[in-house]
């Protein structure tokens, strides 16, 4: 098989430009550690942008929709025809997602890698669907290997187009009904673990309707279960959850920090980081989700997130409300005064 | 003793406003509960500003800065002159709170409630000083009636400029070498706790600095331990404490929500709901601090802050960052759709 373009290599983090920011943030008039996780932020997105100057002001958010045909099996809450009416809602600024990238001044981008149907031509959203939804994973694999291909390039287009446009940020989110279901099934096949430990009310199970999730993950897992990360996306796995696969792999060959959201962006973040550990230097992680399986991943990658509001809605808006911690730990960074400019006494 | 101005009555926020806001949270196009605490924050901030378009956009921030005589003991990692220089750095723009402020646009003065020594006229500094830093409180009450009195409405006052001027968010600050150790005792006499339950590091104490300072604390509440709000305040407290705790009543009174920080500017607020617990409405807790008494506080207040970064610096600096999270909440509540207007189906 020929080179694949997530083969290229992933870029390194400046390891001069990490060590000066870590004796700058020692010099900056403050106790020591005093701005706690902020310093270690500070520190990070210097040597990822290579400066001491580091800046969150460019944001690009890319939300990426898909439908799953695994909801036959009744997984959620609410009813498929939600994803294309929500990336209408999308386009029409209607969303928390639209709110917040509007709030916040980001680029804000919508990609249909797959609706059942069509959806009519809508200002800011890209029609590049690989299929109508997926297919039903308890019977078949979720996608073909072209379908798996084309998903991912659709987040690596996004990622080219945001380091394009000079993103100091990329932030990535999913739309599709079902798609905790598939994030699970992905999740539980990657680190070997029953439906039961991943399986949650997503948009809003009861206690019976997650059984049930639970019992279907397991007899897609029965059929599909395989320890190779891009195996299990395309078995698994859902077109908008490949596109963020996709998206974080290409951020990290070009050098662009991503923002993780919540549960399902995780899972795409844990395919990518198996396929390329090396991607690890360049994802943060924006918040816990009140999926309960997410401690599970988020402890699965050694992530540490920054938030934990009980947020729980996807579209990457838990990323979104994290942003200004990234731009007020990269605005310290590059603007504090050391206490020699300052005159500042020390202890 | 006649009627004295925080004795005037708190604002109720409005009831009708926040059973609507209720309503409404339950009508926005996403699964209910799904933004987690940005729903009740979103809910709160309608009902405390009478509308379902509320707003954080225009922040003011004010840093109070006092010196205290009980650092004559050794309680700090730091020397009583950075006191003055960090109020000529917050002038200069190289704080911490400086570069946050900037960053969001937000207000920002500098309130010297009393510097051991006066200082320059400075740019975005006014001068309020009611004494030359406090007294040492392990010998005689760190101030008098007349200058707590003096806090307060420095305090007060600015309350009142942050109303005047349109403020959505009130952020209250505090910068003064020692008030680590003037807040623990305050607290202490307040919650009838023992020194080393809320004596911590500090700027930066080792462990042996720190029973120091809570034998120091301790020998000051066998002297001085009252539970009513404004003795312990006066016989214990600081200048910039008590100008926060005044700020608080004035936010209260006034209708302005406001951010507190960590654990000086918690202590504040403790004394302020303490006197008025009425108060407590208009309270919003920005970060849980390093500071390892700032648990025991947020505890006796039952309050559960939105950040937990790790960060201890004080200058209202969490709350500065946190400040964004409050301007989603209100963006989300205001400006979402509900499932209605955008066409979207339900569970």
């Amino acid at each position: 098989m020929s080179a694949l373009w997530y083969d290229d290599p992933i870029t390194d983090l400046d390891s001069a430009v990490r060590a000066a920011a870590r004796e700058r943030q020692s010099q900056l008039t403050k106790p020591p550690g005093s701005l706690g996780r902020l310093e270690e932020l500070g520190t990070v997105l210097a040597a990822m942008q290579g400066t001491q100057q580091p800046r969150v002001e460019n944001i690009w958010i890319t939300v990426f929709a898909g439908d799953h045909g695994v909801t036959a099996e009744g997984v959620s809450a609410f009813p498929q025809a939600v994803t294309a009416e929500m990336v209408r809602n999308f386009a029409r600024g209607g969303a928390a997602i639209s709110v917040l990238a509007q709030e916040w001044s980001a680029r804000l981008e919508v990609i249909n890698v797959g609706t059942v149907q069509a959806i009519e031509e809508l200002p800011g959203v890209l029609d590049a669907r690989v299929g109508p939804g997926t297919a039903n994973f308890v019977r078949e694999p979720a996608m073909t290997v072209a379908q798996l291909q084309g998903a991912l390039a659709a987040g690596r287009g996004a990622a080219e187009r945001a380091a394009i446009g000079g993103a100091h940020l990329f932030v990535g989110g999913e739309m599709g009904i079902g798609n905790t279901a598939s994030a699970s099934a992905v999740a539980c096949s990657l680190l070997a673990l029953p439906a039961e430990r991943l399986a949650g009310p997503g948009t809003g199970l009861d206690a019976a309707g997650v059984s049930r999730k639970a019992q279907v993950i397991e007899r897609a897992l029965a059929l599909h279960r395989s320890d190779r990360p891009l195996d299990a996306l395309q078995r698994l796995g859902g077109f908008e959850i490949a596109a963020l696969t996709g998206a974080y792999l290409r951020c990290g060959q070009l050098g662009v920090p991503a923002l993780v959201d919540g549960f399902i962006a995780t899972v795409a973040a844990l395919v990518a980081v198996r396929l390329r550990p090396e991607l690890a230097a360049w994802l943060l992680y924006a918040h816990r989700s009140a999926e309960p399986g997410h401690r599970a991943l988020l402890e699965a990658l050694d992530a540490e997130p920054l938030l934990d509001l009980g947020m729980r809605l996807g579209e990457g808006s838990g990323a979104a409300v994290a942003v200004p911690i990234l731009r007020a730990a990269a605005a310290l960074h590059a603007r504090m005064a050391t206490f020699a400019e300052a005159g500042v006494s020390r202890t």
